[in-house]
């Protein structure tokens, strides 16, 4: 088999599972995925159905390293720190530099941090499939997933022609829909959602960064010609906080000639909300989830999460109320997808 | 001036603030009063206006002795410990004895401590009246409140003869009333709120207290000859555990035929909820009672509190959101009242 690696982004901010998720604790190192484990430790699960310990990189804040260290101990995986955030296309960029600094050009698969797949027998069958394609041929593999409901938080990718069972071109990248958009390409079959993970080999991809955003492809082209760890990361700091912040999808996808999807045959769910959370979780005979510390006296279909203290909801319905990280929220399930104004609230508040 | 005493009841351990309110530290220790004092401290402020530091007794449970003397510091009252809990007929008894013990024969006004009252002037003159009435007859005088609202939380006075302006014989306690009985009452007019406030002579207590219920005035009598403080607290570590616990209505005010009540003119609010508590707040221009470190994104009518953490409630109408004492709660405000089935939940789930 060859030297098949893995790239794990674990660099997310995401505030919408405030006051669980935190600066200091952001949604990858929350307990939200099966078995009570982080999504970043089941993401790990998966990588290492792909790859030896050896060659999945973790890449991640450098603030995040010590939190992330302690979330992936003893699973024998290199955790590198970025000085700044810089969105994806360098962060994926840095990944190939890495595998191509060590020699060969092995194929690799990158995997947000942040989401949850259950079906994990499916995920790997499917790179393996995908990581057998991108060993042969030299295209951009990205992962599409079929829409089961009208998605307006995602972004989607049309699929062009089919070229295998599940195996497309990629007609057009869509940025986030309205709902009725959104509702329309639900119905019409050939949208997917952009599930943000990929796999490629390490010289495709830089050869694709080079020539469709050479101010970040041709530096870390340069980072690859560092082979010795202490080098890599001393060139990694120099490197880095001067390379542009933007998406893989703006920088290379959108633009690149040889991009394709496979179409997942896995469950996936970027899990935005406490709402889309909590459809992954058990519920009682009142259909309310209680999560931790909590209790939910005379509650029907609420969301009551306790964690480092109590939280208590009384005679709700369709509620979301939380106690985690020393701070509480209550809001309405629908209203789950605007947490994020309450942590503007509170930041204009500081100011 | 006599020397008059004031006994200030500390004991309470209401759960009715939860999160808030705690065992260890009840509602008359929360900053509920206004200008931020707790209600232990606006109750001293009271009771100063009445007697001079040294005659003023401020009983409650032993393991809260060290809490109430930090929120009384410097005030130089007296701070008495109850070695367990005995409602209140022991706890007045005690205060007798107390006076008696001191020789002379004081006058002395109970108060609780969990009481929210503004207006203190009135306050002050209408204890000023009571009490002088104390002085000249052998009368137990309670203190009535002229309800404004039909309110089934709370015991009635259905008022008697009219002895003087706003000075009645008590015609009959009454326990909680049903809603439609506590309208009636409202709409009749000779019936008050039982405020728990009382004004009487020591010796007049202690002989009702003999004569109503001697297992518990017989004991306190003896106490009453320890005039030395050490003695009086030892001899008050043997005697008071083996009284019964019982209320001074029920030991005392039901069966004593020298029973009167003054009809105050001061405002009161036992504030037994959240919603009580926050009809004394300032609201925001949506009506909302903010209160520490909260926030109310986009809510109307709603009471949110953080006290040791942030506490946000987003898009909301006419709720209670809480985050104090490390934990959470959320209800509707109507539903505040019943805060004690969170109460009783946690301890079930405990069990």
């Amino acid at each position: 088999m060859p030297d098949r690696h893995v790239l794990v982004l674990a660099g997310g901010r995401g505030e919408r599972f405030w006051p669980w998720s935190r600066p200091e604790r952001p949604k990858q190192l929350l307990p939200l995925a099966p078995g009570g484990r982080t999504l970043l430790a089941a993401t790990l699960d998966r990588a290492l159905m792909l790859a030896p310990p050896e060659r999945v990189l973790v890449l991640t804040a450098r603030d995040l390293v010590p939190a992330v260290e302690r979330d992936v101990a003893g699973r024998g995986v290199q955790v590198l720190g970025e000085p700044v955030a810089r969105n994806t296309a360098p962060a994926i960029g840095v990944a190939a530099a890495w595998c191509l600094a060590q020699g060969g050009d092995p194929a690799f698969a990158v995997l947000p941090a942040d989401h949850l797949i259950e079906d994990e027998a499916a995920f790997a069958a499917d790179f393996e499939r995908a990581l057998t394609v991108a060993e042969k041929e030299r295209v951009l593999l990205t992962f599409g997933i079929r829409p089961t409901s009208p998605e307006p938080g995602l972004g989607y990718v049309q699929l062009g022609d089919r070229l295998a069972e599940r195996l497309h071109r990629v007609a057009k990248f869509k940025e986030k829909p309205d709902r009725a958009t959104a509702a329309a390409w639900l119905a019409d079959g050939s949208y997917l959602w952009n599930s943000g993970m990929f796999a490629w080999r390490a010289s495709v991809l830089m050869d694709a960064l080079e020539a469709c955003r050479p101010m970040i492809g041709v530096p870390l082209r340069e980072l690859a010609a560092a082979p010795e760890a202490v080098a890599f990361a001393l060139a990694l700091e120099q490197i880095f906080p001067v390379l542009e912040s933007i998406s893989i999808d703006y920088a290379v996808l959108e633009h690149a000639p040889n991009v394709l999807t496979v179409q997942a045959t896995f469950d996936w769910d970027d899990i935005g909300s406490w709402n889309a959370w909590a459809r992954h979780q058990p519920r009682d005979a009142r259909g309310n989830v209680v999560f931790g510390d909590a209790v939910a006296v005379d509650c029907d279909d609420c969301i009551v999460v306790g964690d480092g203290g109590t939280a208590a909801a009384l005679r709700l319905r369709d509620m979301v109320v939380v106690n985690a990280g020393g701070g509480t929220l209550a809001c309405r399930v629908d209203d789950s997808p605007d947490v994020r104004r309450v942590s503007d609230a509170l930041k204009a508040r500081a100011r």
